[in-house]
């Protein structure tokens, strides 16, 4: 195998593949990338069971062929390497892939290309489509609500729901929950699975939230999803069991409604932040009274912190307190110059939503205090 | 007390004291920061017994007074405060100092003022004065070259050694040694004393590399040194012991003497170290021959890296290795666009020089491989 490329394709691939590199790997094959070069494609993979990603970059190929070397060694010489472009050869040495660029060489030993797991597409006619843009806003608005217990996997991931031209993402760790839905371009039969949040994580990160023309296709199975796209192929695990039921958490009305700005509750909530992560939970007050929000947290040992916001409140004064990390997570998402939140009492959950977007829920239970 | 400030001389002068906060305070106390509020200045005061800093900046005060509070929240509260200036009072509470910006509002516990140890000047009339980017330099070519082992308390330090009219710093772990010297203004007695590198590291910090017009007063006793400029004070409580004569490091005669470029010899270093940092030494090997020098590193496990850079070369052509990280630390303080490189043979130390620069010289013993 021998061929040449730009750094900066070869650098941005590997930044992308390389989440599919196991962290812990069980063999050493699962540590690498396997790469092969053929005409003017060089095909690129990393599969850790999980997800499995391929993508392919253009280059110049001289000799085809195919190898595997470490994934995290590789990525660290390719984004130093001294020149724009770069030669990749294994031809000089059985087990050495030498890696040349600007009067600077390295090499690195390869593994066996036949022993690498290569990535499957399932064997499956079920799919859809939906704009790549759509699709990272739904998992940017959902993703960050699942649990990071693994004690229950299916809060680990979240739920693809598909109901007639209706696609919803939905992502809970049974004390919060974010819910974002889209609108498909068809009619698809209903169907549902939950996927890995880190795949979902790594796909977001992948697509240009400018490239609003291109579509994803998802191809799925009862075991296996695949996202296609660009030159890119994600394949993932489904994670297996029955996501509860979600729709009893949304509140169905209630008694205090709030309208705040969001850029200036975020501000005060991360500035009340600095002493909730001081408390045993986190802790943050809401006392949503007298045309205002005062945001106030208090520890023991260091002191208290408030800050007071202007709102609109819509019915009964109502004072509340959260883990401050529920409510930070949430205003980072929001994309409304609002943000409404309704409430009921202080043991209630709040549902926070923008103005005029009927797609987007977030539901946050209080802390008792 | 009670007085307001602007955001950013506190930010900056809690930045600089915070430097002399105990990161493991024995008692409570050496967790905080001093405050003295009277007329137009704040005196801010943090120690803990290997350093203590003293600064002073403009603030308008209402009611003189002092207190101690939790220096770690105290910086990271006023950091955060949303407007440019800042009310800071005890008046209202007992146990309570408030600090409040732009409608928000934080009150620390206080801690009594009188416990807290004071930063003492030391009782001598020895003193010298120099240029404080001068001094600035000095440490900056030195201070990385110190031991990082408790073990042996004399080579944590830089050594001060004033003869006449000029003074030399000098830093050693046993394995490589910096010097830096400089003219003074006038004649001294001649003495010698070892500061604690964190002292310093924090003075070099704090001094501004274009203030060439200010000059820093050095006044100390056998177990106390301050260094006096601006509205700053720096205690610092020597090193006990006697440095090691180090003249003898200094290699007398060379047959083998280089000259590189400093940035091109430090990207070839730079991309080497990343296979050097695999190997059980950070071993990284230097071949000066045929008018370059070639540089390289290998892991059994891994491979190899090798990049070349042209040099001149005059003596005897030579293979020798260092630990990788001895060789990096100084291409980052030389300034000089070329560097000079004294070698004997592949088992003594290599000299690194500025040309045309008489007071600078870093020594590094190789590794036998």
């Amino acid at each position: 195998m021998k061929f040449s490329c730009y750094k900066s394709d070869l650098t941005e691939a590997l930044q992308f593949v390389i989440r599919a590199v196991a962290v812990k790997p069980m063999t050493p094959i699962l540590a690498g990338i396997y790469l092969k070069a053929e005409g003017s494609m060089l095909e690129i993979q990393a599969n850790n069971f999980s997800t499995g990603i391929v993508t392919r970059i253009p280059v110049n190929t001289e000799v085809s062929g195919e190898t595997v070397v470490s994934g995290k060694r590789f990525q660290e010489f390719v984004r130093n390497m001294p020149d724009d472009t770069i030669t990749i050869s294994d031809e000089d040495s059985a087990n050495n892939l030498a890696i040349e660029s600007g009067g600077a060489s390295v090499e690195l030993l390869t593994m066996t290309a036949s022993d690498f797991p290569k990535v499957k597409t399932p064997e499956t006619d079920r799919s859809f489509k939906i704009r790549t843009t759509a699709l990272r806003d739904l998992i940017r608005k959902t993703v960050f609500a699942v649990s990071k217990d693994n004690d229950r996997p299916i809060f680990t991931g979240c739920c693809f729901e598909i109901k007639g031209d209706k696609i919803s993402l939905v992502a809970t760790n049974a004390h919060r929950l974010a819910l974002a839905a889209e609108q498909l371009n068809e009619t698809y039969p209903d169907s549902a699975f939950v996927v890995p949040a880190d795949t979902l994580r790594g796909l977001m990160l992948r697509i240009d939230p400018k490239d609003v023309e291109n579509y994803v296709t998802i191809n799925y199975s009862t075991r296996y999803l695949t996202f296609t796209f660009d030159n890119v192929f994600v394949n993932a695990r489904l994670i297996e069991g029955q996501f509860p039921p979600y729709d009893r958490v949304i509140p169905a009305s209630s008694t205090t409604n709030v309208k705040v700005d969001t850029a200036e509750f975020r501000a005060a909530v991360d500035f009340v932040s600095l002493m909730s992560k001081e408390t045993e939970y986190n802790t943050v007050k809401f006392d949503f009274a007298d045309g205002g929000v005062e945001i106030s947290s208090n520890s023991p040992e260091i002191g208290g912190a408030v800050k007071n916001v202007e709102a609109e409140i819509d019915g009964d004064e109502l004072e509340i307190s959260f883990n401050v990390n529920y409510i930070v997570d949430v205003l980072k998402v929001i994309d409304a110059k609002q943000i409404n939140i309704a409430l009921n009492d202080k043991y209630s959950p709040a549902a926070f939503t923008e103005p005029d977007n009927e797609n987007y829920i977030y539901i946050a239970t209080p802390v008792r205090t």
